[in-house]
């Protein structure tokens, strides 16, 4: 029987690693079994945030301490900028490894991973990639011993993006790319991935999917998937979060898909069905066993929720997305009191329009707070 | 008997006054019953904020149509720039007249205006200060018919601040400011003037107040107290709204005080007071009883929200204010399913550090939503 | 004889009319000749900045009390958004009127202006666009009294942008317009409006034009052309400044492009085709006789200057255009030791990718400073 | 005889060390000859500004590779944030080696360095600093064989600062620290270093020199200091550059002293001295014999510039030392032609106030473009 492990450690900046550090000294983390990181880094979440890559660069520098340089690369390595309102910059750090003795005996939280191929540059942000991510969330699936797509809860990717040489090296072969423009490419990416997922979780069937509706038809997406595009990878990390009988511990995951972003409701409801009660703000013991809470956010295109005018998409001075960050993490911090919360800007295809996936990972132990 | 009422209208920008007019126009609203105009503006909320005046401008024209300059002087608008995250800008309109003929019988929401004396350039920020405003709130709550402070929920306070004139006026007769810093004398202003709300409410006792603790121990506020400093005045515009037996209609006000920045129990409590359930989010015809929510938001002082970090206060991009009421706003809209929210920035003495006071107007009649 | 006069006025916030007031009062001003009023004012620029509407809406009130309401709506008013770093809030008053009667005699500065008939939104961003500006240029110079294209030196136009409802009533006639994107159609509109001017001016000619080139192939532009898109008017705005025979008085005028944002030697050349020498920063006497200067600034596609890499596209927290306005107007501000200038952003087919036009009005009567 | 060697090398990020791993492999540095690294940084310069802090961990990583520990400590790394406008990011190599057999004699650029001893916290901000700093200034001369002060033109220090361990530290012992604001500690620790440069300098006599004045009479300052606080060290780092007989080669510097944001003249007047004729902007040429410009910006204290308001101090949106680099930058862009330009913001006491020095190195060979 194999045990997922998730930590969820404060950081002090986008450098700090000392939490995890203290981590693996205690022997709370073994380097070995780390499977990806996620964090949460005080920078825009834009163009010119430079705290996600300095944030890699020391997580990686920590780990190629204890670990062969191959091992380190293995390791998928998310990081979304921006902590807008009070969200709290952290990082979870997601292990696998056998299980304790005396632990619950499963289903409980699985984790798999998958690294498809090199994507050529013009299947980017098209049916090509579209399939590729299909196959890979298919062996992550198959990696964390999930068999049926319902009891995946969540997909997190990272995907490529086109740079001006990609762009140039299809040229060169006669193929033409999606788009010429490299910022447009990492949405297109997100986007396609995001479709990814959504085909096989058979949340959407292949005949609705093609070339046209990618970054168009925001009716069509997953409410399971989470995706970043990075200009250091030319394929795609893929891990998948869910439920299986072959994994055991106390950790459960379930998910949510949030209609618009104050729509707190079905997390509630998902709460509840991993054994919260969420009467009103989670109260501190329950607090204590929400291990993490991973979500998108996003303006959404029409400049309304549930029909009163924001001013969002015309704010020339703030991001919408990290508008959209600040209000959607606050209504979630006000649903579970904790603001140490991984949400995400940059949506497309995830969830519908304006709204998000959430995902939400428990320990199932009664404890004190 | 007396009746109040509140009229909520959605603005399409600063300057919009269409919804005033077209409510004034089918005789909605009567313009002569207007006491004051509390309005949620899209600017930065900051010093550089133009779309306060921009609509304090577009009102007054509008008014003016039909009202002589000194019924439109009286008026006390509020603007409060700043609905970042999906807050949704708006004007609350507060109007007062006879009671319709089949109205219910009191207590109802009660509204009480008063303008104190011009106030000495040297007391502002001080003892001088603090005891002119406990007055004035005694003489509004006299207008409003409240007799007993604890029926009074919302004190909404335009006050004065320094600029270079006055400074120089008053070093001219031998007096000294309490600040040189025309910026700092807005902080101090407002708080003075909430410590004088909190002092005729009796939240305080005169004997723990002196000019020392004025904008540094923030242990002493108001939890009903919401103030604004502005340059077009040199006294002080004060609207109590409170429950009085002397009005009737559907209207009834109550309020809480946020501990923290996400604080919401406190919130759902008071709603329940006021007749609505409040089972997670409002359902929809309870939400169609809320009438308005006045809410103070601030990034508190410590770095930190129930011992979790937070970069709102070391972010130079975005004012920490506006990161405020983001995320505050985003916690609220979560309880209420509304983005129609009149929260605002700056929020000294107006609640616990980090925290702040609300109020709720709502109209108890059940109906459809 | 007619006589151009220009006002250059400092302006304490974007509603303050009190210099335009003074002016007025003290007969420096016959409001009656006021033919455009072209203002910076302190917002962003960008797409929520209200400065430039609170401006016109304040500057429309002072004239109003003077003049009837149909000479107020003929005088065009241009706001451009953005005095970053030293750039100084101020407006240009351009007036005219009788050559008073000792003044020197002619060739001076001219002002010509024409209303263009309503353009069909279909053809918003098209070669109709630049066909009905080149033809409304035409008539301006007309206006002027110049003949001679080579005589113009600035063109100042206000064009129209598209609406939701305006595309959708070119669909129902069955008409596509040129894009769907409101914030785009006011780039086309900028853009089409600049290369009808360049057209009748005999910049580019017609044959190099189609509806393709505009808004993509930046090699064409006009040297002389400054476009500003505001959504309150369907028609076009045009105000032509040249140099005449039938004009007499002091001013003269004169332009340079500037090929990159840092490219001052051209606007020096042109100061001394005025008669300021020039040497090194404009000395106290020269300065005083700069009477206005107009440049459109931008930070060019790309993403370099002169070889050397700048960060201004990449900046997710102040927009590129708010970054072009402080750098060249700093470069502008230490050629001329002034900061009251017209420096604005948007600069689509006016000057060259990266660089842009500059006009100067100079006073040629020799002074003290 | 010694020789100094200034490289300029673009940065593509903040974490780019491919062009200094570049000059290295080529033999054009000598790492061991490295004796301090400055660089300007794409963030905001301001409290979260993380860029400084990667490219430090990037240069120290990148030097670790080539020299011992100890050597990579003693690299005095000063990054300033902050690439306004088209200002574009880089880095400053100081070498200093044996002179080549073939170049000029001196006089020639000089580089001294010193560390002073710890600065005990209740010292900093006051004259314990200033008199530390004068003692390292003096040693820095002596180490760069530069005896008279006048042949100093300028002084880059690294500078401490408060934090609350050391505060509290200073608490325990019964000493009192000049502010417990640690932000606030940063412009008073930058603020006593430059006097102490002043007082070494002798541009400023000891008598007129006292704790009250630090941090607020900046009628006092030195025209060659540039400061800069940082957490990771409790002494201070000391770079004198100058001209001295004892060194040889072809670079040169001198300074100037600007008295506002625009004030070029004197500079152009330091570039003749330097041999650079500066006919208006630089001609190719000569602007390729510029090796290095270092200047200090910021936006004053009164609001305006030679008279006309700004409105840099009341923008809460940008900073009012990002509008200042902007402005003042292309001011000097304007001047010399080039992008590549340290100009740093937080000016206290190096220069005047709205002004600041500027340093200007300068190859004398005469060349090709």
């Amino acid at each position: 029987m194999r045990q997922a492990r998730v930590h969820r450690i404060a950081t002090a900046g986008p450098d700090d690693v000392s939490g995890l550090d203290e981590a693996i000294a205690a022997g709370r983390i073994d380097p070995a079994g780390i499977v990806a990181i996620l964090g949460k880094t005080e920078g825009n979440g834009c163009v010119n945030d430079f705290t996600r890559a300095f944030a890699v660069s020391a997580l990686s520098a920590a780990l190629a301490a204890r670990l062969p340089p191959a091992a380190v690369a293995r390791i998928a390595m998310v990081m979304s900028g921006g902590t807008e309102g009070a969200l709290s910059p952290h990082i979870l750090v997601l292990e696998r490894g056998e299980a304790e003795a005396d632990v619950a005996k499963g289903p409980a939280l699985a984790i798999g991973v998958a690294h498809t191929a090199d994507l050529a540059p013009e299947h980017l942000g098209r049916m090509g990639q579209v399939w590729l991510v299909a196959e890979g969330v298919a062996k992550a699936m198959h990696d964390a011993g999930i068999d049926d797509p319902a009891d995946v809860h969540f997909v997190q990717i990272k995907c490529p993006l086109l740079t001006a040489e990609r762009i140039a090296a299809a040229g060169a072969r006669g193929a033409d790319t999606a788009t010429r423009d490299t910022l447009k490419s990492m949405g297109l990416s997100r986007g396609a991935s995001a479709l990814g997922v959504a085909l096989a979780l058979g949340e959407i069937e292949a005949h609705a999917l093609n070339d046209a509706v990618i970054g168009s038809d925001f009716g069509l997406y997953s409410g399971r998937a989470s995706t970043s595009a990075g200009v250091e990878l030319q394929n795609h990390e893929i891990v998948v979060l869910g439920m299986s009988q072959s994994w055991s511990g106390p950790l459960a995951i379930d998910h949510a898909v949030m209609a618009d972003g104050i729509d707190i409701e079905p997390v509630r409801a998902a709460l509840k069905r991993l054994g919260l009660e969420a009467r009103g703000q989670l109260a501190s013991e329950e607090r204590s066993r929400l291990v993490a809470l991973l979500a998108k956010a996003e303006a959404g295109s029409s400049g309304r929720l549930r029909g009163s005018r924001h001013a969002m998409l015309d704010d020339s001075d703030i991001a919408s997305t990290r508008h959209a960050r600040a209000f959607t993490g606050g209504a979630l911090a006000g649903l579970t009191g904790l603001t140490e919360l991984f949400v995400s800007g940059g949506a497309e295809h995830q969830g519908p329009d304006g709204g998000g996936p959430v995902a939400l990972v428990v320990d199932r132990r009664k404890g004190e707070s």
